[in-house]
């Protein structure tokens, strides 16, 4: 019993929290890790379908480099690579569209439904839900996004659907462009007035000093990312992360968060403690 | 970060408890120690609240025996009494009403406001809430319900309103009948079509043995309760009690649970984890 | 057959009013004789109803100082008054509350029942209805509201019951202040864009001449208050009440009525008649 | 002031009635003198905005003989009789339709406006109000209900609006059929499951002796009609309405009546006092 | 079948129209030929039901000058002319209001239920639709829109019915006024934001040479309306309807049509075929 | 202008078929060669978006057999054929669910949008869409539906899109299976209590004689399908697609047609000539 009344003390010091998130939108882009290892990916399903009954409207979008990398090599496919990022010719388009909208995606949607929750799994061609132009003439079918409709989330979210979303958007001509899954979590946060994008990755947040784990920066500014990024704090990876949380922040998000996927529940740990789990970008 | 995973943890094992009452009415009756003892009465309203935003049609009900005795020693007023019970004449049912439905309830529904909760305080003359009949000539103004209008607490409820209900009743002619406050709850939560009705007690529940706290019993089924009786298992002050949750569950409320208001969280601990904290009795 | 004419003639002369009112909201503070001479007071519990039934929003706010008193006095509690104001200490604010919200509100929600309306009762601290603050450090626990949220009150009304509330408000430490209720009837009625805000007292009216009953002044305009001040037709009692009405009607209230609550039906001749029963003040 | 208290006092005595009839659908056939005084004509049409002001769902259905006899009159049009009723030929009908639904029914709808109700014209062409098939080959193109559609009548109410209706009705073909006022309100009321149906009418009522004003009979269960045929108390132009009367109470409507429209406000009479105002069938 | 798929071609190119109109409003003045030749009207209603139920929101307001006259000569009223209009005097004016609102509305809405479609008759002065002023003393009971309250055609069309208009107006004093049907639609239609005005003539549209059938105008923009009067290609009974459109486009109609009535189908042409049928005026 | 006034007329002969399918629920089960061939895809999707348009809810079932066989044919996997039907292992299966959920279904919808119309790509997994379990051992994933929750298909056609489905189903342990469209289409069609079933084939229909293509059987009553059975008419690939029609009838579906989708805008031609395209079913 004791241990009972412990739990009870958790879930009763959820209360401020659930306060705090109750009704409101959360953008959450899953990917890394806690995408490829099967535990943590049932820990991930359970915290949404938890998060989402108790209130507080997920949006979740992913991401799914390594089906799309499989696909490519099973139809022995090989890619051309300008500056490090690779052409998206329309064949390797079709097997982006493929292992994004009807694998990865349709497998989230089936997995939250054995933890109990409904999902309906949607892309960007969807309702006209992202709309996108070609990036740059060098990398093919890469886009940009010019327009986000979030009415096909809004629909989904108010009959209690989980949206699950692929970014795959559609262009002018009908014509589906392959957007980075960061990005259009961010543009979907900003456009429906989140009040959190969550982005999960493989790294513990910003670390003060590389080496030390212990260094982790809990809260930054929009206004010290300059001086992060010119001390180096900020680099590789983590940059264009980085540029997502603060373009959000900047358009209206109240937060943003890098938080590590590869704890369990981290997602939980993030909205219902006190402490968070990783670096979080306010105003 | 260790203990944050823990916590998480925990928060996430409550998903198959939440899904289970989510949109349900669960009827608490509020009294005892859990009343008396302030540190046990913060986390009872935040538990109340905690219930209610995450989804659950909480009704709290509530006695206030000792502040009626102590308003009735302060105007110096002798009760008289038949056969244990105490005579309700006019005078005293004022004091009843004015300490329930002025004090111990207005108080509670301050008291959730801390919490961050809204409640509204109701008792059984608002919106012809609870309608009652003497009981019996030698006790005065003490009522039997003989109809509940559940409206006026769907309205809180469908508000966003915590109702917080003192067990004072209309008679015909517009006189005030005190109830007692276990059987309204019940009367309450049939007429409701409740999932649960929670009885908050002093004690650990129904023992086997009555010197061994190990002798919980867990379960009850209904049928199993006259040999309880006969077995003197069931007893004294466990009688009305007993009495109430087997009219509760006969009448349709799913479950009926006797739990030991003494315990920080009991609530939470019977609905959101598995071992519960008490007697339950159902069907 | 002629005197059901008349009858009808005179339901039918009402049109023009009830066209005037119809979905408007009227607060009405009630209390003095109306409240104690019981003929009076089923009179205005049935106008009360008649008023609510054909489509006017009223909202009954009461006082109860005789019952406060007699409480006072069967405790034996002797009252320290500070510049004619009664000291309210702790004990005194519970057998306000007491009195207010569990007697006095209650008994009126009961007799509202008997004339076929439902009724709700409510007190400040229903739903956070009204915040305060002290007033002044040498009247303890007299408060002066800082906040009205009139939705619980707009809750009761679009679900068709009668709103009666008792004028304690909550502090923001979850303590209970005791409010004026002309002064908590007037912010009510300003914070809801009332129609009319409709002071029962126990006087005609304002008096040209106090002793010449025939020089009632029927309407009086804001910017002629300080001369009404001045020349000493406004005095004494009157001096807060007149107050009370000048503060609501230049918040947005269009007319705020000072009536004789010693004539039986005074507010329907107010409302429904064309002459009137005391002195009106608008803009 | 004496007098504003009696005529409060007559509103107050209103409230049971009003109670009785809130939200209740009346339908008034409304013809006769009431309909040719314009003074009768001013009260009727200020009781219709009034009781439609204070809830009650009115429908007023009207005849309009007079118009009709007058502009036949003015083309030198000639009637054939047969068995006493009007030969209806098609020239007659296209008269019998432009009196009704584009004079006395616009005109009425206007007159409801200047006493501050909003009225809508119907006839039963409009939206398949009525539907009708030939009465008799003898008779032209008078017609028979074979069905009543009140949607256009219950759209007309919950959007505020006081529903006139012209007794034309359409047949299967698209031809128009002059129908019988009294029948066709009986029809609405019963298909409209309404409270009351109110026939305006030129006689005090039935009168056990035709020479005693004293000896009206103020109320008849269907039970007991056929002795009063058979005794010669219900004949001549009585017999047909008191047959309304009856099919409308056999098929659910709750009260008949037979009012006399040359009392001014006898709806009034008959709906708010205690007396009523002419015969009133009941089952 | 060959023949099938050219009529599912010509189906399926109405797809753009339809899109373009859908939920739009859309008020049609019927009048002339297409509403004397029987073959035509049944056409009009058709195309009226067909628009209704793909999601157009059609209103339709009425002429109805032929039946005037015949009404007028039946009854030997002869009219006196005022610098060529006729003298309405009370007379001519029940005529007018018996005609239009009776008859020739009546039976519209008859025709519309052949056509499977449900209509209202409805007249200005059915919930204050539309309210007049004398246009001058010259002309008796002419009048002049003061203003278009459309709540009782947006109940209509909210509730699935086509609005069937006459234009009888009513006056501040409950007299009707007789308004030219050009004109009230006009005022309904920009007192509705409607995307089209469409005004039924016997005219092709305008000619640049009025012998020269092929020399038809397709479009016209307000500014260019003035040059088309001093060239003389706008000129007698064309001045006051174009003056209608040119009001209508002014006050945010998108587009006003006259179209050529003599067509049939001629409302199907202009809305769902590329090439429109007859002149349209936009801003 | 005469070409105009025809193509008016075809589209109001449209009328009465528009009037019957208005609001009704229609599953189009979408392949072959109106899927392969370019010309014919646009003109299914230009008519989907018109019929969805003109307030027909119309849900689009699709296959994708060739897609599928391609992907297999890129990854090199060969397939093992059991009684001449593919065993489904689990690499086939995610072939089967990426081609049809990510490529055939998305593409659709991006198609959709290109006629101005906003679909919703769903699956068998969305929502709980399709339930299924297996068929037999020896085929693999390949599935028997066991229970059909249209709520996701409802709530799309509510908010205005046009569901496209794709017909994977979910077991009861998260595994995907595959289920046949036609058998799909006929489950939803029955579930949703739709009005017509529509398959699109590459036949003409059932012909009497095999060589006779005006030998079309325009009706079958599902009592004369067994002789058209043992007659031979309905045999080979005929067979199952006769007998998801009969199913689907059997269960409630009002109309079953087997359609030539070689045709452009068959099922225009179906559903909005008098003529229709191919072999219908009822009861």
């Amino acid at each position: 019993m004791t241990d009972n009344i412990s739990r009870a003390k958790i879930l009763s010091d959820a209360l401020p929290n659930i306060q705090q998130y109750k009704d409101k939108v959360i953008v959450v882009k899953y990917g890394g890790n806690a995408m490829t290892d099967d535990s943590l990916k049932d820990a991930v399903m359970s915290d949404i379908v938890l998060l989402s009954l108790i209130g507080i409207r997920i949006v979740l979008v992913h991401g799914g480099g390594p089906e799309i990398n499989e696909m490519l090599h099973k139809i022995g496919k090989e890619s051309r690579f300008v500056n490090g990022l690779r052409y998206t010719d329309n064949e390797t388009m079709d097997i982006v569209q493929m292992s994004l909208c009807g694998k990865v995606n349709k497998d989230l949607v089936s997995l939250l439904g054995l933890h109990g929750g409904e999902g309906i799994g949607l892309c960007g061609l969807d309702g006209g839900l992202l709309t996108a132009e070609q990036l740059s003439d060098d990398l093919g079918l890469v886009g940009k996004i010019t327009k986000v409709n979030p009415r096909p989330i809004v629909t989904a979210l108010e009959n209690g659907y989980i949206p699950v979303i692929s970014t795959v958007a559609g262009g002018e001509n009908g014509e589906a462009f392959n957007i980075n899954a960061d990005t259009a979590a961010a543009a979907i946060a900003y456009s429906m007035k989140a009040e959190n994008l969550i982005l999960m990755t493989d790294t513990i947040g910003l670390l003060k000093d590389i080496d030390d784990k212990d260094s982790l920066i809990h809260t930054v500014r929009l206004s010290g990312v300059p001086l992060l990024k010119s001390d180096g704090v900020i680099k590789g990876g983590m940059l264009p992360k980085v540029d997502c949380c603060v373009e959000a922040v900047r358009r209206g998000v109240k937060k943003a968060n890098i938080i590590d996927g590869r704890l369990p529940h981290s997602i939980l740990i993030e909205l219902l403690t006190n402490e968070g789990a990783g670096t979080m970008f306010i105003q």
